[in-house]
């Protein structure tokens, strides 16, 4: 046990098969042998259920005095759409300012995708979408509901402030990548008063990296290079809705959704007033289908795991968790043998203790 | 050549590739051999440079004594983005009403395809996009532009009357169909105002088609899905948006842009008031990279002319077409040589004709 760091963590296993992947994500983080107390905190459907609440005030101010949250996953058939998605998980990008929705789509090698053609080389690109605003904002309204004159709207709410700030950190990172490319994603042909916000910002901001190569392509387009040419991303940046999909599709490129990672972060210096924990939580959601019988993939959330660690500056013990995936990928590739949630999370703890 | 059939039909071959691809389809549609007017529409980059001029009124007006439309691609970068396609392609779409945008996802036998596994059997869907409003309805603004304080909003508007038509049209088709399946796809999560009118829709609508088996699928999780298990869907209903997307991302899954048909569809009976004429149209765009070179592959714009004449009540005539590319693909397969747009377009007309 190093003494170095003391980590505090706050857990939401949240619904589903969430507590299951988050109970592997846990014993991982463990094995890394840090100073760490968790708290776990069961927001979820259960919780709705038994008292109506989905995501207290003084939970949310006690959430902010945590180093970091791991969440399983939110959603559940028995709450009508929307609640747990709006009142808990974006509540939560929201209020802790996740501004930067951070997804990497990555082929490990051994890992056998829904693709033809590509190797891992073809597959290593970075999805920085937004995380507080555009379509997501909840703005909109319905009127004459019921009615054959019914209207309902959603609306999609842009500012330059929200978006320069997500462009910057698409430029920074794209700076720590050997290709220093950055491509934006969106549908400026349509449109047209996000788009063009969005084309601008990334367009002035660009004139501070000069060594970065900027790109522009449509969502519509990107959807199908991301199956027909991958490896023209290296740096995305894009907005929250389109965000949602490309890294759903991003997924499916590259392993599954049980592979998939992601981190909301709020990239502010600790101690600053801007400020708050980042969220890390695999991209797959509670799959009730599968719930509770020790089907479901920890790999996204140990690899969520990995991110939080890279977050709070541990990137040695980051690149320890990912090794240690990347490792029993390749295992899976050359002996593969069925294993519940529970045995490969084992199996992975195994590698970074070892 | 028949007497029976005397088709007015409208031509804009439009930008880039545009041209080409039409020239192709046309020649097709000589060789089946109907009586045949066609008139050729010169709008696009080149008009709008010369004269200012997108779609003047009197060229709408001219437009709708046709029976039918016949587009190439719209959008040049030489005009910002946004002028051709919202206020020639979007215009002609909203203007004629054209409230189902028809995509069919097929793999053809012998085609390749950018997946893994499926055999042709497993990617055969109809995406019916809506056309006619959501997010592609042109509202929002912007305010203090260029500034810090900038905020740009577009609004998706979605009414009862016009997602239950597009909903109608979309149980008629399943009901065409030996698996009567209909999956709506939307993110009823997030976007919670739309999504619950898309979502009440579906299932009143679904009491009057008891043979109809429904389904919903968020938008992210059905791009994944379109790569990783393509046989889930049979017919989709979705929103303007989310459609643009999966069908781009269903050409890449089922042999590419080149192939991709669309038909811009107005289903009111001919000679009442809400009728206007449909338009054809490939999938892909304009490409403008490849344009002139003789590269573009006119398949996609010929299996849209087999749509058309389907639409037009000729569906052997259809068949025809539609078997012509069928076989051209096959033999793609099993004696490949390169082709110039012209050279595929005799080959196929020649089977067309013979
Ligand atoms: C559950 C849902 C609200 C969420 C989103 O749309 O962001 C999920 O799909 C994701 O990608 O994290
Ligand atoms: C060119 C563009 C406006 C159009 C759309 O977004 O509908 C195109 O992508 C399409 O799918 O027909």
């Amino acid at each position: 046990m190093r003494e170095s760091h003391n980590i505090r963590l706050a857990v939401i296993p949240g619904d589903g098969i969430g507590g299951e992947v988050v109970a592997e994500g846990l014993k991982v983080l463990d094995a890394v042998g840090l100073k760490l107390e968790t708290t776990t905190y069961d927001l979820g459907a259960a919780r709705y259920h038994a008292t109506g609440e989905v995501l207290p005030d003084e939970t949310l101010a006690e959430l902010r005095g945590f180093d970091a949250i791991l969440l399983g996953a939110v959603g559940d058939p028995s709450v009508p759409p929307g609640v747990l998605e709006r009142r808990l998980l974006l509540k939560l990008r929201f209020e802790l300012d996740h501004y930067v929705n951070l997804r990497p789509v990555k082929l490990f090698p051994g890992v056998e995708t829904a693709l033809a053609g590509p190797r891992p080389e073809d597959i290593d690109m970075i999805v920085v979408r937004e995380g507080t605003e555009g379509p997501y904002a909840g703005a909109g309204g319905v009127m004459r509901r019921g009615t054959s004159q019914e209207i309902a709207t959603q609306e999609s709410v842009n500012t330059a402030f929200g978006v320069e700030r997500v462009v910057r950190f698409a430029f920074d990172k794209a700076m720590t990548r050997p290709r220093r490319k950055l491509t934006l994603v969106h549908k400026t042909n349509v449109l047209t008063y996000a788009g063009d916000l969005w084309a601008r910002v990334v367009d002035r901001v660009s004139a501070e990296y000069p060594e970065v190569t900027t790109d522009y392509c449509h969502v519509d387009a990107a959807s199908m290079f991301f199956v027909t040419q991958p490896q023209r991303f290296d740096v995305i940046v894009t907005d929250n809705l389109f965000g949602d999909i490309l890294t759903d599709l991003g997924a499916a490129i590259a392993g599954g959704i049980g592979l998939a990672a992601s981190g909301n972060v709020n990239p502010a210096r600790p101690g600053t007033a801007s400020w708050a924990p980042s969220m890390f939580e695999p991209v797959h959601g509670s799959a009730p289908d599968i719930a509770g019988q020790g089907k479901a993939d920890p790999t996204a959330t140990i690899l969520s795991v990995a991110m939080l660690l890279d977050h709070l500056g541990l990137a040695d013990d980051a690149a320890r968790v990912e090794r240690a995936v990347a490792d029993d990928l390749l295992e899976r590739q050359v002996a593969w043998v069925p294993r519940s949630t529970f045995e490969i999370g084992d199996d992975i703890t195994a590698r970074v203790a070892g």
